[in-house]
């Protein structure tokens, strides 16, 4: 199948008129079906439906089949994802329950490109645990390195939320399993942006959000990985009764649910969950080698394009596309200004500080000529100096 | 103002045809005002305004305006209490906190009929942290002679799930603060169903849902208060970035947000906040007191008539309403099959094993015409014995 035959599914998302949106590394966009599914939860299953729900609508079982649907964008199989709660939460039980299988060691090592709330679950939970244990960060370039007989659990996001830099998932497991520790990958920039397979990448565990390139709407719910032959192992530090062996037993004792299951904490978020349902559904027949092979050719026909025509932005995305997620930043010292000067002329991208202008490429619902469109206004920007904020106020005020 | 000028507030809310709907201490039904509120945010927040919506539409400040009005109902002060999560997690938050608080003792107190999740969590706490901490569980009626100067924290729900049996808040928190406990008081079955005034009552945390007599939907967010003169000084265990005092400085160390906001975690779930809070315009104007009278009469109301016509049920809720939150349950051995013909007569109660049927009374939707129309279908099952599954059958085949 030719990659044009099944992408852009542009129709698919609803985008307002003339707007280029290259922000859905930080929230997707809506997609049409979830405004439908989110007005039918509401009004017939919760309205009419009321407490049945649970069971008529299916609403318990969502964070086990909507799970199913995530591992398959992932490289898991059946009943090793489940959804819930939000990502730093779904960390937090990673690590938990990473920690009680190396008891002897007290490091958990991560990155400086580790998403902050990543870092401040595990600083947390160290504190909490004040048993000597502490989180170490090297650079990432350093990961290999860093890696010795002391770490318990690896933990890394895979791709950096600033500079899009990806980390090889494989190799860097093989070493964390090489050195005895556990291995945990954050999929947050990953899940929907670039081919994972967990399976074969054989890490124990994973998490990863759905707002971004999963579109699952602000504050959709996250979802947690654990390796199969494992699950029936772990132990979780958060013990909700979703994640009891027998919930409706009410037991006064906690006994894990099996395998993955045992990740469910509290009663899911419905609504949030049957948007998610819906935007998933965007996915499917898509293959994410396809989805691959787009972003590249979005990206590097952005990094050329931008790159030419703004000689003053500088690349921090690496340049090669191995070594790259789904995003591209360029450093700029008014990278703010610029970041605000795109978005009053419809062109979306974000900024995170000190310097760093991103941009986020999504095939399912951006193409070449959005791209290209993109560039001839961040060209007439840079050109023009537009970020200049006086002189950008001055224009409004003539045009 | 008289009571029947406010209550009760039934074109508010959505309830289907002929349903008598005592089920809101389980899940609220959906207020007619949260649809509109929800298909908003999707389609104009979420669909057009995209990620500016975080700031556009106050998506950010969700958590802490929705915990303002959370707070009214519930005798706390502005800024006490924040959005978020599961109630399961909220509980966990504040165990963990409180724990820190009492390095030197190690016992959490609680009871049997604590709902069991609360358990399950204190139970994965004092697992994970595996330094001699122990839950140790007394009758409910005991509470007062169980609390002891080896008692780090005492944690209760205030009406009880099974029997709507209802704690003396203040007087326990008084024990617990003699003996040099620290207070945390689950309000899953208070909030918008009896008075509670957190101030008065001087506890150190409280938690709560917001699905059952708040009406915010299936999977909405729970909510978390500290006393306002401990706040800046509790200690976090899960340190999310939106409980970091400058998240969007993506600092690599934790540093917590200024009092009640560092118990926020991730990213909270906006359609459930906005369906939460299209909910809570219910409760505007209405006071706690007047809902509390009328509660009272409908419980009562319902207690007398389904006691007269059906002997064979037997009250398992306390007779006293003083003792006794906004539900009412009756033991009796086919008590499931009881609820199941009741629900095919559109008279929604539940069941809880072994032998529990609980019927829930909000006063916002139901009034004495509707307890008095459960009851004629009630006796007319326990009468005819409707509730023995093969009778029922045959009963339904003839009409």
């Amino acid at each position: 199948m030719s990659k044009t035959a099944i992408l852009p599914r542009k129709d698919l998302f609803h985008l307002p008129d003339g707007l280029i949106y290259l922000d859905g590394n930080s929230l997707g966009p809506l997609p049409r079906s979830a405004s439908e599914r989110v007005a039918k939860t509401v009004s017939s299953e919760w309205g009419d439906h009321l407490i049945t729900g649970w069971n008529v609508d299916g609403w318990m079982e969502q964070p086990s089949r909507i799970g199913n649907r995530i591992a398959k964008l992932v490289g898991a199989s059946d009943a090793t994802v489940v959804l819930g709660d939000t990502l730093s939460i779904k960390v937090y039980q990673a690590l938990s329950s990473a920690l009680s299988m190396k008891p002897d060691r007290k490091v958990i090592l991560s990155d400086t490109g580790n998403f902050p709330t990543d870092l401040y679950m595990a600083q947390g939970l160290v504190s909490q645990l004040s048993d000597g244990h502490e989180l170490k960060l090297c650079e990432p370039e350093n990961v290999l390195e860093a890696i010795d007989e002391n770490v318990a659990v690896v933990m890394l996001t895979h791709v950096d939320y600033r500079t899009g830099r990806m980390h090889d998932m494989e190799t860097i497991t093989r070493a964390a399993h090489r050195a005895g520790a556990v291995m945990i990958w954050d999929l947050a920039h990953s899940a929907g942006a670039v081919p994972v397979n967990l399976e074969a990448v054989g890490c124990e565990f994973a998490v990863g959000c759905t707002y971004k390139y999963l579109n699952g709407g602000p504050g959709a719910p996250a979802f947690i990985y654990i390796r199969k032959d494992l699950a029936d192992d772990v132990r979780p530090a958060l013990c909700g009764w979703l994640g009891h062996d027998s919930p409706f037993a009410f037991e006064q004792s906690y006994r894990p649910a099996k395998a993955i299951e045992r990740m469910r904490v509290g009663t899911p978020p419905v609504l949030q969950m049957a948007a998610l349902d819906a935007a998933l559904d965007a996915w499917d027949g898509v293959s994410m080698d396809d989805i691959r092979a787009a972003s590249v050719e979005l990206c590097e026909l952005f990094i050329n394009e931008a790159g030419r025509r703004c000689p003053q932005l500088q690349l921090a995305s690496p340049r090669k596309s191995e070594l790259r997620g789904s995003q591209v930043s360029f450093a700029f010292e008014e990278g703010y200004a610029v970041i605000q000067a795109l978005v009053a002329r419809k062109v979306i991208g974000d900024f995170r500080a000190p310097d760093l202008m991103r941009f986020g490429f999504t095939p399912l619902y951006i193409d070449r000529e959005d791209v290209l469109k993109a560039c001839d206004i961040l060209e007439e920007i840079m050109r023009d100096k537009i970020w200049d904020e006086e002189k950008y106020k001055k224009k409004q005020a003539v045009t």
